[in-house]
């Protein structure tokens, strides 16, 4: 059976990426991070999907993004609530974290090297969420050159890494769909960027408004 | 003054890099990692020798490459003693830690974003120890190109990142013989893979059996 090394955030995205590789015949080792994130209930929730898709591993990298700063996401800058629709797309967000997309598939890299795989999958999504620089196809072309070039695996055992990234040219509302399909509890995944201690969603934070839109568009009740 | 992130192990090499980057004017922002290696003598070693060079600022970042084994350099593999000459560079060494320099650079890549620096110095050489993929020319370019997409720096702000290699082409006597112009003090530098804890290098590394070869070829007297 072929492995693969999928990142999962505990949010819908990832989960059904994960869904998405057992649905196509994986082994999938689940890759989280410690990574100072506001919150620790996205991990709880992580390892409760991890096990509900099947992954056959669950690892948990411990990074100390916060060491940096620069983003709303793990500095102290509030992030921003009830914006209209038209604001979230403009330019990138005050939640893009430096590189973050870099650091996280680098780790996919060094994990997918040692237990002799070379499938990587990430839920990155250049329709909804364009402002993020390092979600973008071409981004995620340059990083499978990289790891290409990158690797002992690649260099002297002839593998070939591919990053997958399913969700690619889906809206929200499609990955809604997909997600519903796969079997993905989307209950239990949480978007939230800012959610109570308990992982109830803020419902006022980018991530809730995309969500929202994306459950309305795809006529799916959230929560099911 | 412009800014620099230099990767900073307690080496010889990286030591010198960031020498070098003093010299060409830059305020440089060390950077080193506990990443679970063997011995955190060389951690107190790059502090030593970010405050001797000049750096403006030292940073070390938590990292877990543990979690992923696969190395003698973080796992309970022996790190190989006594080789011959021609062992040290025939293929990727036992050593090698699963795409390490990419999880380094994309670290200082967020670090560069965050202080508004588009300029990161590495020691990489593909001369003396060209069996790790990850420091050949090939390689940094590549991440050179993967910074440009990855960051909102550089597609947004139209800065352009330049990864510095000033070590590239050097054989271990050209580094020695640089380290010793530019006024590195070469005697707190540590090559060693498995030094005593208080850093006495075990003489029979791959690194120091390199290190040994380096210095004598310059004419140069160790521990100087």
């Amino acid at each position: 059976m072929k492995r693969a090394v999928v990142l999962l955030s505990g949010g819908l995205d990832s989960a059904t990426v994960l869904a998405w590789m057992r649905r196509e015949g994986y082994a999938c080792h689940a890759l989280s991070f410690r990574y100072g994130q506001r919150h620790e209930i996205e991990l709880a929730r992580a390892a409760e999907l991890a096990h509900a898709l099947g992954a056959v591993e669950h690892k948990v990298a411990e990074i100390d993004l916060r060491a940096f700063g620069g983003s709303a996401l793990t500095a102290d800058i509030d992030v921003p609530k009830d914006r209209a629709d038209g604001e979230i797309s403009s330019g990138v967000p005050i939640t893009y974290v430096p590189a973050r997309n870099t650091i996280f598939l680098a780790f996919a890299l060094a994990y997918a090297e040692t237990i002799r795989s070379s499938d990587i999958a990430i839920g990155v999504n250049a329709i909804d969420y364009s402002g993020y620089p390092d979600c973008r196809p071409e981004f995620i072309a340059s990083f499978e050159r990289l790891a290409n070039l990158a690797t002992a695996a690649a260099t002297e055992d002839g593998a070939r890494f591919k990053i997958h990234t399913p969700l690619q040219m889906l809206s929200k509302a499609g990955i809604v769909r997909l997600a519903v399909e796969l079997g993905v509890p989307v209950g239990r995944t949480l978007s939230c960027y800012d959610p109570l201690p308990n992982g109830t969603p803020c419902g006022h934070c980018d991530a809730c408004i995309l969500r929202r839109k994306g459950f309305a568009e795809a006529g799916v009740v959230d929560g099911g």
